[in-house]
């Protein structure tokens, strides 16, 4: 029973008729004793005033004005505002200037070059002081004749992201010198719908026989919460409103009452309102957005950390379940109660049994990332910690010591140390920026090392990836996610999701054993992990945008990775 | 090997060391023959040289300062500027003015009321036409000795959770009216640790002597990428910068090359730049972050719609193979290769085979949304598509159109209508609103309706909440979640989950037949779930936050459910 041309609600209609309906039956086998010409006139009344009240009250209350979301093609307003040197202003032609280098050199260029260190001393050890930084175009990934194809299509996804991602909040406004207008710059916010008062409006014009001000807006009216005497209103309850006095101080009254409505409906935007004046004008924003709403978590009982309450562990196998019991023995030593995850892509999974343990089978071969997206995914405390399936805790491992960073810090994750039989113990910090390219797409650059230190915490550093041991906000890591189309062995990926989400920590005192065979440090991990994936992981599939590099050129839209 | 007390990178020395171990042991096996003596001098020097080297190369470039991330106790800036009618001004003070109630009873009030409609006629039949509004206090979820520990745990965690989302781009900045000083209001961005050009500063002071003026920032530097004649600088490269000049050209055309560094790390926030001269000042935000990085997905394909390459179908299950069995052959019938992700948490798994279908075994009864997170963490193409397990595909479940509208408008989600033995057919549109509350907690308010249609899709309309059978964008589902807390039925929490982040839209004309007995329509839905749900789901903890009302109180920190 759908309703493809009436404008209210079906369900309201589909009530009102099913009760007609119920009660023509009720009437019928409840056994009315009426001549059936006045019990069907009767019905005939009883079904239309119900109608008719259907009708009315289903009749829309805002008049129900089509929005449109429509993505439209055609250029988008670049952002970019690390700008070169601007163009000398006629008014300034005249005045020389001299460049400094060592500043302008920091300013962005127009696009990014794939280029890492050239020559440099080829002896064996010098590599290993002083790494050299790799460049790696990314188009790569594609054979020719279908690179063109990724191309285009890229450029098609990027232009939607764009359209759904960028609002009239970003854009850049100036504030007008000697602007006899007062009025809010940031911070002026309404819920969907709703309606506020717009701070800090004024005018403090210079004496005249006459004051006005118009206010314009797009995504909602305007009015007045108050109406002062001597001050004349037009357009309250439009797009467009006039004041205007003879008094100032009359209009300065009537401008703190004004207030924004928001009638077209968008869960996160901006409207950008006009202020004028005679000879002058301002524009500032008003956000409409919902606000973020928490998603907050109970911690168990008060007083000291109750790990088992605040943490659970997540990890994801694939045959190697000797090594998988040893970690959860391990880790039973010192956590007998906390709760571990195991995402397990075997191709004959056994059966992992115990108390507080979570096993989920996954297809075979499904993949690592896609492992560890489901294993995040169950998690139901305040953190949780990753661990590979080949980790061993031992003493040093003292989970209390990472949470007590995510407590008392605003760090949504923090890494730990993973120890090698050799005693070599490593914490794989990255730093990772973006350097903005132009239609090719953004340059992606990781080095290793770290931002800060961290006050009152001498052991641990801000950096933006970690190894992979870390103590992370569940809702945070949740909310970037595993990707699951990468397959094969992945890491930083995850922290290049992260970016500008997460905020990173490492402490280099919380330690785990790591029970693999010892990986060579000289040996490049790139190679050992080619072939150990190439021998445990089959290709997902033949879709080159997910491999490593195939995904960076196309979900992320870079056009180079550098690292050393 | 780990070093505690060093401020260089624990890699660059290890690696130093393993050189030295590594030459050692090399200069001993490969047999120098060379006299002892001689041949200990000569690695302390060489160990020397590559332990110096090893030092110069890792210290810091950067004075490694300090980063200060804790969380503070105490009062945080409250956001709320729906504020009530503005004190009278002492300026004002005498100005009559008389007060609007129809539109001054929009503005929020101090703190939100838990109240539904009261009274009203109650007659069989009103409630289905005229259904009222019912007001949930969720603290009911807790019983009285835990409530008050409850509320204590969710303030701390609310407090935490401002913390880390507020920034100073948040604050209310109001520009001062007949400043001499232009400034940009907003727009300007900085990549962490990057520079950029200030656009749009300059002085238009009345002719005077000297013209100086002042930036002050507190997470960077400033400093000038080109110096200009006759204009003084001093303290560029430092926090606070001053400019000065008698030629007020000259000190316009160097504040065009003014610049911007950050200094401290933060992956995002916003830094307040002070902007003076004499006897005026503006203060404006420079948003320090990454930048949105695009998450975009590989679409087939040009030319029609290609479903199996844009769409994975993704359902939970739960002891009713047969259903789901129905489910699979009639999707297979309309769309043979298209990718279907089943989350099976029953008691005995059965293995269901066949091409193109991902079966993942859950522990028992892990719960609801723990399924549904599970089964969309694994999706790999640009959208998924959630169905109930007991659902049929008919000739009238075109997906393509589905695909269509969020091809074409800035939607992120799109439900289609889900028809009952009986014909009748459901969309299930709900709006969902926000109200501030105050400490204790905002009011969530729920009614049925949509609020626009869309332009050019005569059967959509936009809205907050759909049925259980919706077409997505998989990033934006898997940025929101299905929190797995949630074990027993639920199913608004996602899309209050989503508040903000998701735009909804709801088609008609897409209908997918459900196969389980007709649910009469005027028993409520929560009543037939709640047995349901006992029968199928047994409690996933005695943890009173994870039922459906405790989480809304606890995690989303509300005070208050209303609903129609």
């Amino acid at each position: 029973m759908q309703c493809f041309h009436c404008n209210f609600s079906v369900n309201s209609t589909q009530r009102a008729l099913q009760t007609v309906t119920y009660l023509t039956h009720n009437s019928y086998s409840g056994g009315f004793r009426m001549r059936s010409v006045r019990k069907t006139v009767l019905l005939a009344i009883l079904a239309s005033v119900v109608l008719v009240l259907a009708l009315l009250h289903s009749w829309p209350t805002r008049a129900s004005t089509a929005v449109d979301v429509w993505q439209r093609p055609g250029p988008i307003d670049e952002r970019h505002l690390e700008e070169r040197l601007p163009e000398p202003d006629r008014r300034f032609g005249n005045i020389p200037f001299h460049v400094r280098d060592n500043v302008a050199s920091l300013l962005a260029r127009n696009g990014c070059v794939c280029e890492g260190d050239s020559g440099g001393v080829n002896l064996p050890f010098v590599q290993l002081l002083f790494p050299r930084v790799s460049a790696h175009p990314l188009h790569a990934a594609f054979q020719a004749p279908e690179l063109q194809e990724m191309k285009r299509r890229r450029e098609k996804e990027y232009r939607s992201f764009q359209e759904r991602t960028q609002t009239p909040a970003d854009l850049l406004l100036i504030a007008e010198a000697n602007n006899p207008l007062q009025y809010p710059t940031q911070g002026v916010e309404v819920r969907p719908l709703r309606t506020i008062i717009i701070p800090g409006l004024a005018l403090y014009s210079l004496p005249r026989d006459h004051y006005s001000i118009n206010l314009t807006a797009t995504l909602g009216t305007l009015n007045v919460a108050a109406e002062v005497d001597r001050v004349k209103i037009k357009g309250d309850g439009a797009m467009r409103m006039t004041l205007s006095s003879i008094l100032l101080p009359n209009l300065n009254r009537q401008l703190q009452f004004v207030t924004y409505t928001n009638t077209l409906f968008h869960p996160s935007t901006a409207d950008t309102v006009q202020f004028e004046t005679e000879g002058h004008q301002a524009s500032f924003s008003i956000k409409i957005r919902h606000g973020v709403t928490p998603k907050l978590y109970n911690t168990g009982s008060k007083g000291e950390y109750n790990v088992s309450a605040l943490v659970t562990i997540a990890t994801k196998t694939f045959l190697r379940y000797d090594k998988l019991q040893d970690l959860i023995n391990s880790v039973r030593r010192y956590y007998p109660t906390v709760t571990i995850v195991i995402a397990d892509d075997s191709e004959t999974p056994q059966t992992i049994s115990g108390p507080y343990i979570e096993h989920y089978i996954m297809p075979f071969g499904k993949g690592w990332f896609a492992g560890r997206n489901l294993a995040v995914s169950q998690v139901t405390t305040k953190y949780v910690l990753w661990v590979d399936d080949d980790f061993v805790f031992t003493a040093n491992t003292k989970l209390e010591k990472l949470v007590d960073v995510l407590e008392r810090t605003t760090l949504d994750l923090v890494g730990g140390a993973v120890r090698e039989a050799t005693g070599y113990t490593a914490t794989y910090r990255q730093t990772i920026s973006i350097e903005s390219g132009e239609a090719d797409g953004d340059c992606l650059h990781m080095r290793r090392g770290f931002h800060h230190a961290i006050q009152g915490f001498p052991n641990c550093v801000v950096t933006d990836g970690v190894i992979n041991f870390f103590l992370a906000r569940t809702e945070k890591v949740q909310q970037v996610g595993f990707d699951p189309r990468l397959a094969r062995v992945a890491h930083l990926e995850f922290f290049i999701d992260g970016l500008g989400s997460l905020h990173v920590g490492s402490c280099d005192d919380v330690i785990v054993n790591h029970a693999t065979k010892v990986r060579l440090p000289w040996v490049s991990q790139s190679e050992s992990d080619k072939t150990y994936a190439k021998f445990r992981y089959p290709p997902a599939s033949s879709d080159a945008t997910h491999t490593k590099n195939g995904l960076l050129f196309f979900k992320n839209r870079f056009q180079c990775l550098t690292h050393n």
